[in-house]
């Protein structure tokens, strides 16, 4: 088994003071002992499938080829949700079929999806609550031991996708949303830079407007010392998102929004 | 040596902020760079050895054969409580002798407790404030490189145990109390799959009431999908404990609970 | 490559909800899937670079030889502020130039200060925000196999330094400062068991008393068992800093102080 395969990380809303997070990293290490375990975080809001969406988009491509992403944000645990295995050309994704993989179905351009069915890929335990520790966990584990997809069940088509709105251009205004606030408290559009192209008219990011939260931003800032302490400005993030933010402050709070809110910019 | 016995699992009251988990972490890693370290939890209540017992005996037998858990939950640090090595047939623990242990001495049917007085084992440092890093780390640290128990110091009978209330039936009622919330609000009791088994009336969970908080709940679902938003449902959770749950809520603050609050199941 | 120096420790203000960090662990596995890599701390509070030097001071020296400590609270990110690779006989720091090194400065007795000007440890991005992945993760990886520090670039002679005050002796009065409060609510001061050696009248512990927050604690205790749960009491701590408890309490609370305010030790 090569190393570059033994990457497993973890994405939940189990919080970090229980015992959900460890039971999971007791039953991976106890399948391969070998196998590096990377906190992804812990900290969804508690059954806030896009939120772990957006954090899982944010950042699992930087992983090493091989790398296993769990993610456990799973209201209908026990139900007949079905646990899936998607397989993409560098990575494996264990989840829940609750729409959490949405922005890989997007993003890669090949994928293998298939329902977790083999028994053997589960701990035999007395509830059906902790599918993350008695399921998730294990049918991570053995991908690491080179355990192959096909194995694990039969394909799957219908697979959920979440459907979000998308930014979108119309008589020349670009529509979005806030989608993420981060620890900061900047505040993280759905807007990137391709969307911003879409704006025939804006030539240099100078030349637009931004409308959230009832203030108004003018232009993009390169980075955040371009800010000012008292009141908002822009940039296009280390995603390619558009981001309000304040100096060493919190936009968040001086712009009063949350995750959801509109966001509009205009060509000026 | 085996790459089996080189897990370590730390769970302390420490929180994540400071220096302490870190000062733990390096002091292992100092001495065996090989060392696979998992944080249990670091967000115990300071202080609470319960809470400590508790989360320790929800995920210690998930881990690999040969882990050493490592708890440090100490408020008499520096004082004269002993520090011990627990050795059963498949882990080490690694504590102090303040009853953190008592679900390890419960549980498993072959302790071997012993002091920790061999000097070797403990770094030189000016405080007795943080036997964590000087004493629990280092001890650890040379168990995954093979030392073995019988070189840590003499054989210890008279160790501390937890005196818990346990569940029991009295004139066809069963007693318990709630011993631990979770990071959902979820409210967890003591009282397990045996012991609703020694209500001989019962025979199937569907016959039961359970009187918490004011509230009475009837019946066991089998998963969270089951309950609704604003009646609290109970269940037989991922470790064999009775527990009562919103459907994705706070059933804790709906039933304006705490632990040791009483928990009264009765056959209807 | 020796696997002593593969261990990489992270300290950054980036909380552990968001992506940032599972970022930076990604790119460090992508580039050395053997790394070992811990969390230092991740709560430092946004923006302080004084706390993380504090953090930074209280560990660095636990963890083995050739460990990378990479420190990112970076309120100068994208600006021209420089980022440093510092080398001491025992480890490595990559940080931005902004004073977070200054402990290290202080306290090791050769550093090598470059500047990481070599575009090979720099990730292509969008935004110039986030160097914590695109630079300082890359450059920390890049170490750990063997990349010598004469390739990252120029020596650099006028890096930052905080100019935090020292405690010193005044009229045979040492005056100092609160530097931290613990997760615990432990007043941790700037003044060392060296500094109380300065105030040539005192002999022994016993005999100081020290003025905190309008009120006065006698003397050293040896730990923490010998406080009070209602008056505050002293010792040195594990860092042989002078630090006000509370037994199994919060001392911030009582003594309503926060970081930076004074303490005044006299003999008695």
């Amino acid at each position: 088994m090569p190393s570059a395969i033994s990457v497993v990380t973890l994405l939940t809303d189990f919080g970090e003071r229980d015992y959900f997070v460890a039971s999971m990293k007791g039953v991976i290490l106890n399948i391969n002992s070998q196998a590096r375990i990377v906190d992804l975080s812990h900290a969804v809001t508690p059954h806030s499938i896009e939120e772990a969406a957006f954090l899982l988009q944010s950042c699992y491509h930087y992983f090493p080829d091989g790398t296993v992403h769990v993610i456990v944000v799973d209201p209908g645990v026990g139900s007949s949700r079905r646990p899936l295995l998607v397989s993409t050309s560098r990575f494996f994704f264990v989840a829940p079929d609750n729409g959490v993989l949405t922005p890989i179905f997007d993003n890669e351009l090949s994928v293998e999806v298939r329902q977790i069915e083999n028994r053997q890929f589960r701990l035999d335990s007395e509830g059906a609550t902790f599918d993350g520790r008695d399921l998730f966990a294990p049918a991570a584990a053995w991908l690491t031991r080179g355990q192959v997809p096909g194995t694990y069940g039969r394909l799957v088509r219908d697979y959920h996708r979440l459907s979000l709105p998308k930014p979108e251009v119309h008589e020349g205004v670009l529509k979005g949303r806030v989608a993420y606030i981060d620890h900061f408290g900047n505040v993280i559009t759905d807007i990137t830079a391709s969307d911003l192209n879409t704006l025939q008219e804006v030539t240099k990011y100078a030349e637009i407007s931004i409308e959230i939260g009832g203030m108004t931003v003018r232009g993009l800032k390169r980075h955040y010392g371009q800010g000012a302490k008292d009141s908002p400005a822009a940039l296009l993030n280390s995603n390619g998102h558009v981001e309000i933010f304040l100096q060493e402050d919190r936009a968040d709070r001086l712009l009063q929004v949350k995750v959801g809110d509109p966001v509009v910019i205009r060509p000026v």
